[in-house]
C-alpha cells in the first residue's frame, strides 16, 4: 500500500459557476488566484507569453464513497462502453485531479484569468504549468469514438 | 493560508532510467504498474483505445529546500528570461507534480507500458487520463522562443 502524500493548494478558482456539471463550459472566464500569503507576482512572471497553461486541481467537492476504482459507462451512459476510471476523465477517480488546458486571458499580480476553466467557484488549483509545443505535442492524436462524442456539447457556451 | 490535502499513489513508476536527468527522455519505455491492492484490470480496461495518456505524477526526489517558489532562469540558464515558476516546466515546484502525454505503447493487467515518460525508476504516479482531442486540443497553441529552445534534445533518443 503506498503512503499518502500532502500537497497544500497553491490559490484557488474565483468563478460565476457555482455548481458541478457536465457540459456548456464555453464562454466561461474564471480567475485563478494565487495564495498571497505565500507567493507574489513573481511567481506568475512570464506566463503571459504563453497562449495556454495546464491547470491541475481537486475536484473538492466528490465524496470518498463515490470514487470509482474500477469500470464504469462514462457518465454513466450506456450508449458507450464501461471503461477503466483511468481511460475516462470523470471527476470521480482516485485522488480526484482534474487537469484542464486554458486559455490565458490575462495576468495581473497574483491572479490568472482564464477562458475554459471547467472548475467550480472554490475549487483548490494545484499547480499550473505552461502549454509547450515541444513537451506537450508530440505526435497526433487516436481515440475512440465515444471519447470524441463525449465532449460534443463541453465547450459549448452556456455560461 | 490553504488547508493540506492527503492524496495516495495509484501505483509507481518502474524505468531503466534511475537518474533525474534534464534532456534525452527519447526512446525511454517505462512501466506503470497500479497498487494491485486497490486496483485491478478494471481500472485501465480501454486505454488501449487511446494512443496517449496523461500522467500527473511526484517529483519524489526533489528536498522541500529546493523548491521555488518565485522566478529563476529555467535550468538556471541566463540566456532564457527569468520567469515564474508557474511559467515553466521544471520540477522543484510546489507541490513537486509532473505531467507528460505518453504515447500508449501496451496495456497488460494493471501495468501500463509507455513512451516518452520523463520519470525515474521509483517516481510515485497520481492520476492517469486518457488524451482526448476535444478536451486536451482545443486551439493552436503560442508560445515564447525559450519554451521552444529548450525542448531542443529534450525527447533525444538517450535512454
Amino acid at each position: 500500500m503506498a503512503k499518502p502524500l500532502s500537497l497544500t493548494p497553491i490559490g484557488q478558482v474565483h468563478s460565476a459557476r457555482t455548481a458541478p456539471i457536465d457540459d456548456d463550459w464555453g464562454g466561461i472566464v474564471a480567475r485563478i488566484v494565487l495564495d498571497s500569503d505565500r507567493f507574489g507576482p513573481e511567481a506568475l512572471a512570464g506566463l503571459d507569453g504563453f497562449s495556454h497553461v495546464h491547470v491541475i486541481f481537486l475536484f473538492h467537492l466528490v465524496r470518498a464513497e463515490k470514487i470509482e476504482t474500477g469500470a464504469r459507462h462514462p457518465r454513466g451512459n450506456r450508449a458507450w462502453p464501461r471503461v477503466g476510471i483511468f481511460a475516462q476523465r470523470g471527476r470521480n477517480r482516485p485522488n480526484r485531479l482534474g487537469l484542464t488546458t486554458c486559455r490565458i486571458v490575462a495576468v495581473l499580480g497574483t491572479e490568472l484569468a482564464v477562458a475554459g476553466l471547467d472548475a467550480i467557484d472554490g475549487t483548490p488549483v494545484l499547480d499550473l504549468k505552461p502549454a509547450m509545443s515541444g513537451f506537450d505535442r508530440p505526435d497526433p492524436l487516436a481515440e475512440p469514438d465515444w471519447a470524441r462524442e463525449i465532449m460534443a456539447d463541453y465547450w459549448r457556451e452556456g455560461g
